[in-house]
């Protein structure tokens, strides 16, 4: 058996002591797996004191760790510091120079400089390996690296945040509002104090970004997906969506145009029979849809230290097996700047929930806008009780009437338009809610 | 850009087509991710003026696949002729005794001789990539091999038969008997003339076999596993078990328990609103659990031409990349025996359907047998009608009487020997159904 793969482990947080244990707990059935065992020889963190239930002693300590990604003693440094600055970054580019494999569960780290790190991990010929840093446990990176070369992938779309999930799944099942159910999600530790980064979306694109490079060869760049959030969605929405038999989901999706490469996440209605619209709670799931095959779903755990210290383990173990497939899958040189979605050129269905002034004309006045906007409708819901307002709206005279529609295939420029033609006709009360439906 | 890879394909009907295909439409595309270019360079099947809409001119013909396997000017063979016999079992040893890596998608040939071949493979140091011979589409057996590294595995199962899942899902959703439904899947095509294989539950076995080693690194062998097919199931299980939350489908389940891996094959009973349950038709799904992580499904195309030629492509590129991972993930030699699982020492929930006689006493009886072996029942059905049946059964006198028992966690042993007993107290009619509840 060969020499022992000596790993210099940055950062001791939740995930970087899983990672110790786990490599400690396998080591033989890893070894075997891999032709040689795998070992933590050096660690580095911020606090050498701090409680962590594991023995330090055994390892060599860099206050450092950037001293640690140079040290010629260690072969693989694994990072998980976290954050796209430094000391992160300064970790990764130190061990990449240095000819060193890098596996990391950054994607803050990859979403912002992923294309130039894999650039230096080529030219050095070694691994940047990043299967946690999207979907946790889901061996979602692997599978679009190596697991569908022989496809052509068309879209992959994916429930890539446990917050938003959870959030909605909670206001569903339990008849919830988003504020309590988001309180409730910070209360369980699944939302941060400050909760726009996961609710607005950015988590969801970062992570977007990467997905899309593996799949379409895109750089990196958060910057040009579309991103909406999910603080707009209500329990009529939910109810809406169920009664016609969507889901709402905050998805990523990345697909392929004659425009280009169409990178967003939004509050998306799902249809509700579909692998991905059972997917409740702070699991995630990820669809790859490619030419002439059925859909490929995969569904686990989004986060968590045993999830993401697996899927840390995994990217030791391609490293201990000598395995230096390209960190997007093809020569970083070879890929192509992303583009912003125009939005406005977006085509699919849509849901529209408004409300509509109770006076006569005002149903005639919302069709004839649409119709001069060539948008055709699949169905329309008018009723004197939404169900879950738990009120009779119609009931008091000269209240507004909730309506739902929900429109073939159109684009996003035509529904704003027909929109702001019928508020300006003064037919409706209020802003009109609308979701995308995304076709599975 | 290193010299192209040399492809030898051995047989040539839709997969083997679709591969030729599938090589050719995207060589660009994978010469850029492999870092060298795949081509076929010489094919082998029986007939060589039979139809295929391929060209097969710019290709070497061999008659012999054995040839074809021995010839030096070949990199790599691809086996799709199929069957555990020669010649496809000839063209394999052949390669793989030659030096040759081998990409196969014979799950019967690895069923059978998997172990053997895989000790071959591994001697020579070449791959022995078998990707499509389980769940085509689905990336499941490198996910297994490599992509879950880091994970303890305590149980694989899923639906592995597209054939089983698609009369299970017509019988529920448009309410007819097997019988039926099996002659629609015969008529599209999903079934064979001779249907056993598919519906008694071995094409699932085989490829049950085949996962349980990867996952638990026993030796590949079918007849290890308890195995049990579909033909009982009657329209009346399928609406108790949607009454109850659950949904019928044919599992292929491998299990770490304290006896050693439990395979084993049969009709089970899911959680309704698990992943596993939404897959509906000829799709396939796989569920991995590991200790310590939330569940991993994957779900996708079982079967097709196009889903098994992208998986023998992928293959072929961990192949043209260098990629030596042993077949089973591990050292074959460590692979240890397969041991029948003891049915009667399985432990888990029980559904049993039964027709009770209606006359006084009959439940108590009953009830009174299944305590006697602390049998804990976990509910009971019965009414007058059970939906589905169409008839009020209490309504003329003396006529059985449908019940249902979902029991708490038991052995297979109490089950069978409290139902011997209800059958010898004569209160009721006709052979139980009995089908077991996996937990998930």
């Amino acid at each position: 058996m060969a020499e022992p793969l000596k790993v210099g482990l940055a950062g001791l947080g939740t995930v970087g002591t899983a990672v110790v244990e786990l490599l400690d707990r396998g080591r033989d059935k890893l070894a075997a797996r891999c032709g040689r065992a795998i070992d933590v020889v050096a660690v580095s963190a911020r606090s050498r004191g701090k409680k962590r239930g594991i023995e330090l002693k055994k390892f060599r300590w860099f206050s450092d760790p950037a001293a640690l990604a140079a040290d010629p003693a260690i072969d693989v440094v694994v990072e998980v510091i976290g954050g796209d600055g430094n000391p992160a970054k300064r970790v990764v580019e130190t061990a990449l120079a240095a000819g060193k494999p890098v596996v990391t569960a950054n994607k803050a780290l990859l979403a912002r400089h992923g294309y130039r790190l894999a650039l230096l991990a080529e030219r050095k010929g070694v691994a940047l390996n990043f299967e946690a840093s999207v979907a946790g446990g889901i061996p979602i990176v692997k599978t679009l690296r190596e697991g569908l070369n022989g496809s052509s992938f068309t879209r992959i779309y994916g429930i890539l945040n446990g917050t938003c999930n959870y959030i909605l799944s909670r206001m569903e099942q339990d008849r919830l509002a988003f504020d309590e159910c988001l309180r409730e999600a910070q209360r369980l530790g699944y939302a941060e104090a400050d909760p726009s980064f996961d609710v607005e979306g950015h988590d969801t694109a970062q992570k977007l970004a990467i997905l899309s490079s593996l799949a379409f060869g895109t750089k990196v760049d958060p910057a040009a997906i579309y991103v909406e959030g999910i603080s707009s969605i209500t329990l009529a929405d939910l109810d809406a969506a169920a009664e016609l038999g969507y889901r709402v989901k905050l998805l990523g999706v990345a697909v392929k145009t004659d425009a280009g490469i169409e990178q967003r996440v939004h509050p998306t209605m799902v249809r509700r029979e579909s692998a991905i619209a059972q997917v409740m709670g702070v699991t995630n799931a990820v669809t790859v849809d490619a030419e002439g095959l059925a859909p490929i779903t995969l569904v686990g755990p989004g986060a968590g230290g045993a999830a993401t210290a697996s899927a840390i383990v995994s990217d030791l173990a391609d490293v201990a097996r000598g395995d230096r497939t390209p960190p997007f899958g093809r020569p970083a040189a070879r890929m192509t700047a992303s583009r912003k979605a125009p939005m406005q050129r977006h085509e699919g269905g849509y849901y529209i929930r408004l409300l509509a002034r109770d006076r006569p004309g005002s149903a005639a006045t919302i069709a004839r806008r649409l119709a001069q906007r060539q948008i055709s409708l699949e169905s329309i819901v008018q009723r004197h009780e939404i169900s879950g307002l738990g009120t009779d709206q119609r009931g008091r005279s000269g209240e507004p009437v909730p309506v739902i529609l929900i429109t073939y295939a159109t684009t996003e420029d035509a529904v704003r338009k027909a929109l702001a033609a019928v508020r300006r006709d003064r037919v409706i009360s209020g802003q009109p809610q609308v979701i995308r439906i995304e076709k599975n």
